[in-house]
């Protein structure tokens, strides 16, 4: 198990490869994000997504679905995520795209209220086959301490 | 059709009505964020969770499906999201939970390349049927120009 003494601020990762399909784009976008651009090419013509495009929420998801296989590749000891800063959808997610995940830990800390508990905040980009940003983020995630008896 | 020209800051709605359920939690985890915590009971006993929550990006989800609904009902002139800021997943979203939306326009400004485009930035939060926010963030909104040949 990986627990929040094993991370470092400046470590890298890299994994994941979702192929996105026109079924589960118009699958997810019916039920959360029926907007026509998320629907259709013909719903896409003539907006800036120039065709049919993933909701911004599914490709978070997605993100979400590598970044959790990952963790349990890592055994990482997550406890969630309070919550993400800062986040942007730079280019339309097309169906036939392949999805990868970067990340970088750009900060670490103690809880101050439960010495269980560590926050890492970190930087996320999803990027296509063509490694283009298709979307970025900086999350904080919560992950257990090892011995919640040190204090350094 | 409602334009950006129509819209002010200081604009507040309050709509929605979601109904979440078991079955519908442990679906969306299953396949885009299958922690232990958002797939059983059992998962979440011991973790601040306390019993089966929804993934955070599910809730963002339900948001959206409310957002969007109510752009359809004031016929919202949408052209999508370039993003959005301080998002905040402040308290567990259980199975029976009824949520709902608040929006407040905060800003909203001409975008300086399109003159077709303006942008709003909005603050949603999203309560529960006890009135208490589960979700917070502030929402960059694209909306269309009725007039672009009009500067003020």
């Amino acid at each position: 198990m990986l627990y929040f003494e094993d991370y470092a601020v400046g470590q890298k990762s890299s994994f994941g490869s979702y192929h996105v399909t026109r079924e589960e784009i118009i699958e997810f976008a019916s039920k959360y994000d029926p907007q026509p651009f998320h629907l259709s090419d013909e719903g896409a013509a003539g907006t800036h997504f120039g065709k049919l495009s993933a909701s911004g929420w599914h490709t978070g998801a997605m993100c979400m679905a590598m970044l959790v296989e990952n963790m349990k590749n890592q055994q990482h000891a997550s406890l969630g995520s309070p919550g993400l800063d800062e986040l942007l959808w730079k280019r339309p997610v097309h169906a036939g795209d392949t999805l990868r995940v970067e990340t970088e830990i750009i900060e670490k800390r103690r809880s101050a209220s439960r010495p269980e508990l560590g926050l890492t905040k970190n930087r996320i980009r999803v990027l296509n086959q063509n490694d283009e940003v298709v979307m970025q983020s900086v999350n904080v995630g919560m992950v257990a301490v090892r011995n919640p008896a040190h204090t350094d």
